[in-house]
Formats: structure tokens, C-alpha cells, sequence
């Protein structure tokens, strides 16, 4: 048993319908008196109800996707002009993205602290990962400082996500509890909180694709989804995730779904090599097998199946296999050939038979 | 499902006969140019091998059990006179509580960082509690600059501490991880961070009893003890450590084996209100029930089993029955009144049949 482990200070709110208030709590508690709340005009009436005993001096709704430059720039600015002392973002991974991208230039003494109200499964919140695009260029980096101090999750803030979409951003949170795993810093840490992500996911999931988005199945999978962000950017992504990353820049495929998609064919290559994970995965998933497990959870939210009916091009297969297999961790539990790679793609290319 | 996490920064180095390498490495990452080693005259020679590459400008060895005030004065005063900027201890809880001491009350900018070295099972190393003793009272305190930022596990550092001494210590820390399960401010996170403790110390403590204390045995039942107090830290004390602490004042009862002794009876009278609980802590003894799971770990490892074998007079049960109810927190599980603590402390005691 060797290994680091860093546990990054965090404080997680759980309050089911009193966002509202605890976000006012967690404000005073950052000495918060010149507020930024980042929200996109979509979400604004929402934002404005959660900020409303927020001292907010700056209203920012320029949100985008993948945090282009010139947008983070724009903000940084407004922050700096408005003097702001705390970051509030309301929404999913782009809203939470555009905070980190303040709070990383930010040369106020201490930081810029940030409080994330999460309105997805996306898990920036939970992460020290910031990511910036130009162009057609994404950057990501590591920094402590753009770890949100504070979290307040409001499993009420997700009852309008439609159950299809909650469904597959779950499994795009399954993902990070599987991939982390055998994570190339994986530890003892990571794999008992990823392993009781599976085990809220396995059990929200359902839930939500039988009854529809009630708060008992959100906050179930919410936090199983924040635990599947922690351990994720403890471990560091395996190989599940170069993966998706190559399908997704190549054919321009859809991020929850290309997961949800890919997922049980990395555990099948991998599960025979990694006795610990396998065991951890299939006791949480509560069956005797991981891969069985997995597939019984697939069937039971009706997962998405291959990769074609997705848009990517049979001989998108062949393509992909060199990116992939430079991308791939050396520690990897299962040895990755180019042959036993192909038949992976070609497998979730065209479904798994469940 | 509505709680509050509060998550405290710690880097945790698990390094297995390598805690030189492991301090030095350490110690250059908190930029320790001016080292404060603390350490009793017993550990001096180990301590100083540990610290061998590392800055030391003053080694402190007046280590007193429970920190006396006057103990913890003249430390600070050393480490003040020697400008030091970080403190590296090596032993166990009462060398972890004289840095405790130093940091808290440290006007140094950004605080006076501790390296932890543990040689005991104790966990004072992973927790923001300090403690002092003014003659025959002991102050308790929280403060988040008091938590060593860094702790290194070296397992060959406890394989000199006797077999039996290491059970009563791994099943005090044992004590810690059910106790948390029912702490007034429990959580889930605590529950999963105590339910893997259980399962490390189930495993760690048994090959220790069976078979000495080999390096196997200990890196578990080490991890599990780490585990134990982030959970209990985070969780705070349940009925069993105020039962455990009301007995060992009044009758100077020994601290691990007054633990040993009382955990089960406390387990068996709050399983049957405690469902969640009971069902992870009988998951992590691999059992189908919380009550057996621990009476076999019990057995297999020899456990204390009256407190009349400690020196507990049977007239004591009566007069301990007052403090106990005032100190139950109202939270408890199971509901306390005179007759069933009566029963109950009676039946510690007397000692199990197991």
C-alpha cells in the first residue's frame, strides 16, 4: 500500500428546495459583499430567486460552451471593474467553467472564492480542473485556486431537466466512478468514493427513468454524481476517457451520449485485469459480476447502445485506433493493442446486444 | 437527504519503509527552511533517522500525555525563539498534540504548517481537534490551523509496538468508525469514510493478532485508523465516547481496553434504531449482521471483554449512570433512559459471553 493522496478543502451543502437560503448562508460565511453571479440569460430568473439575499454587484450572462478566451476575458474584466469579493455561478459545467476562468487570473490576496449552484451532473464543481478553448483549442489545467470553496446542491434546481438528458448525464457521471478506478493516480481513496458514486448513480438512475425527474432519484444521483467528480479528479482519467475524447474531437459525436455508449465495452477489456475494481464496481452495483451489473443498469434506464446511431462513420474505426492507443495510460490494467482496440471500437460501434 | 460537508485539506503520503525519503520530500513542498522536530526522548533516535535530510534547528522532546499547558508554553516559546516554519512530529497522539499546541497559537503569516509522523493507531494526525490540561482539566478545542497538512504512514514505524498493544489500539480506532455512524453530525460521507475504516481494521487487525505485527497487517489496520478519525473528526462523538470518557475520569480506567469493552454493548443497543447503519457497518465486517460481524472480529482477535478486569468497582455502575445520560447527545439512535444504561453498563461490566 503506497500512495498520495490530497484532499482538497471543500464545504457541501446538500438543501433540497432552500437553495436560496443556503446560499445566502454560504455567502456571509465567505465574507461575501460584492457578489459576481455568473448565470446564462437563460437561467437568470432562476438566478436572480437563488441570489435574492445576495449582495450582487455584478450580473454576468455571457455563458458559453468549453469557456472560449475572449468570453473569460470579457468577465475577468467586468470582475475587476465591479470589485468583486465572491463568485456565484448557477448552472451546468459552462456557468461553473466561467467562474474558474475568473477566479484562475484573479489577483485579489487569498483568491477569488467561488460558490457553485450546480443545475446538471456535469461535477466542475467538485473539481480543480479549468478549461479554456480558442478557437478550435481547448486547454485544460490543474489549479487549487479554482476549486469552488462552497457547493450547494438543490436536487429541486434539476426537476426540469428532462428524465432522458438527467439520464445520460448520469452515465456520463458513471463514467468518471469506472474511469477512475484505474485512473493513472488512482488510490485506496479515490475507489471508496467511487464506488459509492456507482452506488448512488445505480440507485437515482432508475429512479429517474422510471417516475421522471422527482427530487427522491435526483439527489440520489446528484450526489453520486459528486462523488464521481471528486474521485475523478483525484485518479485522473483511464482509459475510458481518451477514449470518448478521441470519438468526440474526431466525429464530432454527442459527450453524454458517446459515454454512455462506450462505457461497458472499456469495463468488459479492462474488468479481468483489475480484481479490485471489479470487485468494488460489482459489489456497488450490487451483483455478483461488474460487467453484468453494469448491463443490468443499462437495460433498467433504457442506455443509449452504439455508436453509429450517433453519426460516426464505420471507418471513423480504423481512424480512431492510433489517437486512441497513443492517448491510453501506460498503467492501464489490460495490455491495449491495436487489435483488441479495434475490436472495442467496433463492438460499441455497433452496440452491445443488451 | 440534507446535510452539510465540510471537506479539510490534507495531503496523506502512504509510504511503506520509506518515511525519510517521504518527510524530506514533504517537508521542501511546505517550504520548510527552519524545521521544529518534536518527538519524545524515547523516539529520539528514530526521529532523528526521519529527519535526516531535513532542516531541522531545533529538536523539542518534553512530550506529555494530554499536553500540560505549561508543557505546550514552553514549546511555543522554543519554537518562537528559533523562528522555526514548519513542525515535523514523530510519535503518537501526545507529540501530535504538542504541535497542535504550537500551531494553534503561532502568529506566523499563513499559519505554522505540521508534517505528522504517527507511530501509534491514535488519528490525531487527521483531525482539526487540539487539547490542553490545566492540572486535572482538559480543554478541547476545534481549529482548522491545527490539522497537519501533511501526514506520512510509514507501517515499519509500528512494527515494534507489541501485538496486543496494537489491538486495543486498532479496536479504539475501530470504536471511532461506529461511533461516527451515529455522531451527532453525521453524514453520508462520513458513513462511507467509517464504513471503509471497518472494513481495513477488519482485515488489518486479525493477521496482527494471528501472526505479529508484520508490515501487511499494519499498513490496514493504519489506513483504517487514518479513515476512522477523518470520519469521527468530521462526524463528532456518539453515545460511545461519552460513555467510554464519563468511565475512564472516574475510575482511571485504560483508555484503548475501556473501548474494547464497551463498543459492542453500545453497537448492540443502537443497531436496531440505526438501520443504515447497521447495514454498512455489517457490510464492512463482511457479515449479515452488524452485532455478529464484530463479535467474531472479537473473537479472532482476543479482545478485552469486562470492565471488571480493568478495575471498575460494580458500585461505579450506578454512579457512572448520572454524567453518561447528561452527555448522550439527544441525536442518539436509540432512546437512553436510566433503566436501559443501567442494563447496559451493567453488561459491560460484567463482560460478554463471547
Amino acid at each position: 500500500m503506497r500512495f498520495t493522496h490530497e484532499t482538497l478543502p471543500q464545504r457541501v451543502v446538500f438543501a433540497p428546495g432552500d437553495a436560496a437560503t443556503a446560499v445566502a448562508a454560504e455567502v456571509t460565511a465567505l465574507g461575501g459583499a460584492r457578489v459576481m453571479l455568473i448565470a446564462s440569460a437563460r437561467e437568470a430568473a432562476l438566478a436572480t430567486r437563488i441570489a435574492a439575499a445576495v449582495p450582487v454587484v455584478l450580473h454576468h450572462d455571457e455563458v458559453v460552451m468549453h469557456v472560449p478566451v475572449e468570453v473569460a476575458e470579457r468577465a475577468r474584466e467586468a470582475a475587476a471593474a465591479a470589485g468583486v469579493d465572491v463568485i456565484v455561478t448557477v448552472g451546468g459545467g459552462s456557468a461553473t467553467g466561467l467562474g474558474k476562468a475568473v477566479a484562475l487570473t484573479s489577483d485579489r490576496p487569498g483568491g477569488l472564492p467561488i460558490l457553485a449552484v450546480p443545475t446538471t451532473y456535469a461535477g466542475s464543481e467538485a473539481t480543480n480542473v479549468w478549461g479554456l478553448t480558442q478557437g478550435a483549442t481547448k486547454t485544460t489545467g490543474v489549479d487549487d485556486s479554482v476549486l469552488p470553496r462552497s457547493i450547494v446542491y438543490d436536487a429541486t434546481l434539476l426537476s426540469s431537466l428532462p428524465a432522458q438528458l438527467s439520464v445520460a448525464s448520469g452515465l456520463n457521471a458513471l463514467a468518471h466512478c469506472i474511469d477512475a478506478m484505474w485512473g493513472p493516480r488512482v488510490d485506496p481513496i479515490d475507489q471508496v468514493l467511487a464506488g459509492e458514486g456507482i452506488r448512488r448513480l445505480a440507485g437515482g438512475l432508475p429512479v429517474i427513468a422510471r417516475e421522471g425527474p422527482l427530487v427522491e432519484g435526483i439527489e440520489q444521483t446528484l450526489y453520486g454524481a459528486y462523488l464521481a467528480a471528486v474521485a475523478f479528479a483525484s485518479a485522473g482519467s483511464g482509459m475510458h476517457h481518451k477514449i470518448c475524447h478521441v470519438l468526440g474531437g474526431m466525429f464530432n459525436l454527442p459527450h453524454a451520449q458517446t459515454h454512455a455508449v462506450v462505457l461497458p465495452h472499456v469495463l468488459a477489456f479492462n474488468a479481468p485485469h483489475a480484481p479490485e475494481a471489479e470487485r468494488r464496481i460489482a459489489a456497488a452495483l450490487d451483483s455478483s459480476a461488474a460487467v453484468e451489473g453494469l448491463a443490468q443498469l443499462r437495460a433498467a434506464v433504457d442506455a443509449p447502445r452504439a455508436l453509429r446511431d450517433y453519426g460516426m462513420p464505420e471507418e471513423g474505426i480504423a481512424r480512431a485506433v492510433g489517437p486512441v492507443l497513443a492517448a491510453v495510460p501506460p498503467s492501464n490494467p489490460a495490455p491495449v493493442t491495436e487489435h483488441n482496440l479495434t475490436a472495442l471500437l467496433r463492438a460499441a460501434w455497433e452496440g452491445d446486444p443488451s
